[in-house]
């Protein structure tokens, strides 16, 4: 079960509480992403350390390893994991799409279209012998990236695979089409969607013991019509919740544009969550358009090659490794109070991406979280005191 | 400066209070392994809470890199690396060794001899251009393993690098010879180690602002009158401490010998220090003997390949990839009350190694240090009760 109250609201941008069976979380809300059952490089007590409050793990990458059967077993997971605290499920659709068409065109969800790295990437795939993914009306078959073993998902066995993980809230099977899809190709593909979407929501209705919430997801590309159509056939749906997936166009404004088209078609007493998205340029617009919960793998992925959050630098970004930083003393952002810039300098965070040491990914993710989740509290400030506008104009311009 | 106060005896086994400026250490103590400025994966959080007092970093690894010069200017090695308790750095001696005729004998300290890896590391090292490593009577000059950049370490220029890297207990330059070194050239080696002592003591009383304490090396190899010899006359310098160092024969029970030689000879007030040896089935036999101090890297290096201690299994140690952990919801040790043990299963643990997810490496590392750090405890408490024997005993035979 799932209760969502709105407490405030600026403009379209709302604050609310999403409460689940393993606590509330405060929205709008980042989620973690924790594919494998960890967010990678952390614990959960550092994820509570910096105010994470909700993580989203991957059924298709826990179906593979180590299997929804064997995490049943050992208590589902958040106690497989260690984290009492709200988690969500991701269906796999988009690892569908990214071993599948994302691979094939060699593109993501917002895709800056290299025509190089596209020909590169069919040219790679036509030589293939045998697709990875094959989609069909019962659902999807793919073969394993681990170990070339055959899977079939269904909208009705995700929602099986789902229930052993016991997330508080799961999504359905969707596909995921890739921004190089055509139209056509693209209203098949959400049609399909809707039909599997359909599936699922019986099959999770049949069997609901009412501890999990079920998201529906809007599909449509960066076509207006098919976003719109799919938007009213969703909502009309009764899912405790909305997520907007697929593609999202070859550019930031698209995305707006998809949001634009989208969210105003969702009920507005229910959550709504924007699936893979969440660079630190992207979360005011996203915000401002009311969206309640955004997942994004890029603050820890950047961590790991020593890409760091900072207030007064190019796109918030420093890259730790730069020769500048080799004997700069300060903290990587001179206002954050994380475990990390409390207690070590530039050098020494370079040093230690210099020499491999393992440490380095652990703190630059602490960092990099922590940054992002006081950026959220003070947007959720801001909303509360409807002045989210003045905090944005000031983040872009710092003193 | 460094003061020692012995505070109980049990037989040769002693219990004592080394006073650093950065804080006491309780001995006898395992000494992290924190080569280049981070023990890794951990945090120095990390160490406090398990129970970690002291730190031992490499003068020859942090020379080439970030440069001591570099440290320095941030404010010393405590600062740099945030740690602000006791500190030990090693002269780069091992390393010598390692990268020179370690790697051409293809041993270690204690070499269990497998003939066909020696003759494949020596048939290696016949190919090469030049040796990467050549001692002299002035000092060593190497080849660096990471741009092939020359360098020299003299005695006193070693000491002039640990100054400036601010450790509480520096080592002096020695020559750590192989295993497989005969006794003529252990001798030399030993003969030149200790007229290089005299001249780091003279390089480092010439210049002491008593903030750092030194410790001479006792070397000889496994030969009963080299060690004999090299203790007699490292004993009679006023060294702070007495390190052992060096080649320690072909098995445990030949390192046993090398320590009844050589304790008995160094000065009973002062602190010894056994270099590099650690593992869990050593540490009785080595505390019994009266060490105070022994770091080893073993424990984090097992850790970092899932072999994770236990009390109650061969060998202490489980190595967690085994097909019988995937699901076992058990801790890792049962009695162990470390963050990973009272928070994650084997089976999760097992799924993070499987998974290659980084986590699996700083969790594996904190139960294993956690577990050392406790039987540590129990050690020194054992030894004021006069009870050693029996502690190991019962250590030996878990119920």
């Amino acid at each position: 079960m799932l209760s969502f109250e709105i407490l405030s609201q600026d403009q379209r941008a709302r604050t609310g509480l999403l409460v689940t069976p393993h606590g509330a979380i405060e929205t709008p809300s980042f989620v973690a992403v924790g594919t494998q059952a960890t967010v990678k490089a952390l614990s959960v007590a550092d994820l509570h350390k910096v105010g994470s409050q909700v993580i989203i793990a991957n059924t298709y990458h826990l179906h593979l390893q180590p299997g929804e059967e064997l995490i049943e077993k050992m208590g589902g997971l958040h106690r497989f994991m260690g984290w009492d605290a709200p988690l969500i499920t991701d269906s796999g659709g988009f690892q569908i799409f990214s071993h599948g068409a994302g691979k094939e065109h060699g593109v993501g969800k917002i895709a800056p279209i290299f025509p190089e790295e596209q020909d590169r990437a069919r040219h790679l795939s036509s030589r293939k012998q045998k697709p990875l993914v094959k989609v069909n009306e019962d659902g999807v078959e793919f073969i394993s990236y681990l170990d070339g073993s055959r899977h079939q998902f269904t909208p009705e066995g995700v929602i099986a695979m789902e229930r052993k993980l016991g997330a508080d809230i799961i999504l359905v099977l969707d596909e995921c089409t890739s921004p190089l899809h055509d139209y056509d190709y693209t209203k098949t593909a959400m049609e399909r969607t809707h039909r599997w979407a359909v599936r699922a929501l019986e099959e999770f209705l049949h069997h609901s013991d009412n501890k999990q919430a079920l998201f529906g997801i809007v599909q449509g590309g960066a076509f207006q019509d098919l976003r719109k159509e799919s938007a009213t056939f969703t909502a009309e749906k009764a899912f405790d919740g909305y997520a907007i997936g697929g593609s999202l166009g070859g550019s930031t404004e698209e995305m707006h544009q998809v949001l634009e088209w989208t969210i105003p078609l969702l009920p507005q007493d229910r959550p709504r969550h924007l699936l893979g998205i969440g660079e630190i340029e992207n979360i005011f617009e996203v915000v401002k358009r009311g969206i309640d919960l955004f997942d994004c793998a890029a603050p820890t992925r950047m961590a790991r090659t020593g890409t760091m959050f900072v207030r007064d630098a190019d796109r918030f970004r420093i890259h730790i490794l730069n020769a500048q930083f080799r004997d700069d003393p300060r903290p990587v952002d001179q206002a954050c109070d994380c475990y990390v810039c409390s207690n070590y300098s530039r050098a020494y965070l370079r040093h230690l991406f210099a020499a491999k040491e393992l440490a380095a990914f652990r703190l630059a993710s602490i960092h990099n979280i922590h940054f992002l989740e006081s950026l959220m509290r003070r947007i959720r400030t801001a909303i509360k005191e409807e002045r989210l506008s003045h905090l944005e104009s000031n983040w872009f311009s710092p003193k």
